[in-house]
């Protein structure tokens, strides 16, 4: 069960003029569940990605990178997306496959291979089924419409509990903005550039440089933030989508209304984020680590990470156990070697209450074991960190490591 | 259940001429077990040891390495250990009362305080019951023998579900030599210089000089290739005795027998520690990881802890799945932001059967599901990767995560 997190009803996703979305069962996961998504774009669309770090990064990630490559001269048209097979660690192969696909939605909806962004997720090393997979786009394609957001975001679902979309309309400078996006992504996440698959579209116009730092800025304020279990998935892409047929304009970012637009991508990418951990695999809680007082904010996520990553610290939290021993010696060995423990002061806080549990190398005077206990309860919590050493501050959100995380990932292929 | 390992009997475990021991229940841990346990060294003993890189470290570590500071010309005649409690995030006054066992320990033997080294190991962030182990130690005193090992490996345990000890009498240059030790450990474990707590004696004579030297060399090559959830603890303690009254003598490190003799109690070492990891929390297999192939040992150790690290991969070992792309995956995020995946290849083994699973950046075309699916449900399993850039190499020693690790470490406390 996700922590606090439920599907949007369909009705409340708004459309975004420009982007129609049809998916159908091509066959290729469990019998019964739609398993290709195709997402058809306007032209004058821009498109812009980010994507794993992981060396053994799937088929389907080298061709969006080659084929966004060439986005400025060859605007991207189509998304088509699978789940089941995830098309990594299948070498020469796997590429050609992927190619085929973007070749086989091309001649279908009338567009070039090189304007067509494939994407895979699910099980790694094993040959995609490319057969099945055109043999299905035809029927995708004839559910195209503008408001397919709600069932895009289930045929993408794998370990997924529930499908994750997040839609917003803002107002900004009198101008009407609409963002909608859907993401998946349960376990192996430990996003580097972006989370397993994330996909956000607006109807305002974005110029392509403008787009493309965008896409990092948002990432690194979102998807770069989560971890479920420390594993950077071999397929992380982000996508961001700006058709241009709303009523924002933005060519040189100069724009006014720029700056509030960007917050409110960024936005909606960072719930979408967040929606991941909540429906992470066997997750009980929602954890939000906070570490200020770094001089970098590299050592600050050094910090975030290890205490995210202890499988120690994250079974204390399912067991809402206090046992803050644990964060300690997380922050102790999390890479800082000339980290002063004596200026080090961790708090922890739900919704209704905040307790200093540790300073000065030790616990805190004030601290009281039921606080402790009564906070580890609550469904969402907050760990903040100061280091004592500068200004610096990051983020990181995760969950607790439950029962289910092994049953769930000791199951998965069977 | 430990993974192909048993407790050797009493009589196995060869007395070590100069070291004495002796143990007691103090009322620090749960009732009906023995807490608290006293190591006398003859005059005349060298004492070595090495020490977490946590910063977080625990009180009794300061104390150590301060007592150890002085040892050539204080040495060092008593070591005192309880578990319970590691007197770790407790601050200047979980110092003092690492320092107060220490005197205790010094009138109760005849021995100055700083002759004493104090080691705790338990619960982190609770206060040392110093009166509770002060008002022991006169019993612990009583059962002083050097037949006690045994006994030792039992009092020192924690959540180790068998005590762990290793004996072995060497003949080295027509001339005996006799190692024995101790450990403890099962979770928290991903050593950075020592583990938890090991114990290793020799009835050697070796110059403080040559044991300081040998202590790292030894750690290297076995505590510090361990690891069972990447929680590097506060309290990580490795240290090796020399009692000088046996056959051998080493002064200058020029000996004949010298290399012969450093094998010898560093394969003991590497016994003790790979005991800790067959005895991990909740785990049913033991995992060989070796990487070849590297530019440099630091890279090779990178790789290895990724795989050795990945929930992902360690919930596939406890399935006996052969679930490979979870390793490709963590070879691909470990670190190497160079590594052509071209040229990397994988390999598992049993004790029975090995297949090469993985080369060219895909499935190695002459491997098949049976083979794999074979290798897996063995007890001990070894993942091989050649890196194909360079001729460094490292191994690191770890285990599956089981519903039983989840289970322990959410229950610890209660």
């Amino acid at each position: 069960m996700p922590v606090n997190y439920t599907t949007p009803a369909p009705e409340a996703l708004f459309p975004v003029a420009g982007v129609r979305l049809g998916m159908t069962e091509a066959g290729i996961r469990k019998p019964g569940r739609k398993d290709l998504t195709l997402i058809e774009l306007a032209a004058g669309s821009t498109v812009a990605g980010v994507f794993t770090q992981n060396r053994f990064c799937a088929a389907p990630v080298y061709v969006c990178r080659a084929h966004l490559a060439t986005a400025s001269t060859n605007n991207i048209r189509a998304l088509v997306i699978n789940t089941g097979i995830a098309n990594a660690g299948t070498g020469e192969a796997g590429r050609q496959a992927a190619e085929a696909t973007c070749a086989a939605v091309g001649q279908l909806l009338g567009v070039a291979a090189c304007q067509v962004l494939p994407f895979s997720t699910g099980v790694i090393q094993e040959p995609l089924p490319t057969d099945r997979l055109i043999a299905g786009l035809p029927a995708a394609k004839d559910t195209l419409a503008d408001n397919h957001w709600h069932d895009a975001a289930h045929a993408i679902m794998t370990t997924d509990t529930v499908a994750k979309a997040v839609s917003r309309q803002f107002v900004i400078g009198g101008k009407r903005l609409t963002v909608t996006g859907i993401s998946k992504g349960a376990g192996m996440i430990r996003p580097n550039m972006a989370t397993m698959l994330g996909f956000l579209a607006t109807d305002a116009a974005i110029a392509q440089p403008l787009l493309d730092t965008l896409v990092k800025e948002a990432a690194d304020a979102s998807f770069n933030c989560i971890t479920v279990d420390g594993d950077t998935s071999t397929n992380d892409s982000f996508i961001m989508m700006a058709t241009g047929k709303g009523e924002h304009t933005f060519t040189s970012g100069a724009e006014a209304d720029w700056n509030e637009v960007k917050a409110a991508l960024t936005l909606v990418a960072r719930q979408l984020a967040e929606a991941i951990v909540r429906d992470a695999e066997g997750a009980t809680k929602f954890i939000t680590i906070t570490v200020l007082g770094g001089k970098t904010r590299a050592e600050c996520r050094l910090v975030a990470y290890a205490i995210a990553h202890s499988p120690l610290v994250k079974t204390a939290f399912f067991a809402s156990d206090p046992n803050l021993g644990r964060i300690l010696a997380a922050i102790g060995y999390a890479g800082i070697t000339d980290l002063d423990v004596e200026n080090v002061k961790v708090w922890l806080a739900s919704q209704e209450k905040s307790a200093l549990v540790s300073e000065h190398g030790g616990r805190a005077s004030s601290y009281r074991e039921d606080d402790g206990a009564a906070i580890m309860r609550a469904p969402e919590i907050t760990v903040r960190v100061d280091l004592g050493r500068g200004a610096e501050t990051a983020t990181v959100y995760t969950c607790d490591l439950s029962y289910d995380y092994v049953k769930i990932n000791a199951d998965y292929r069977s």
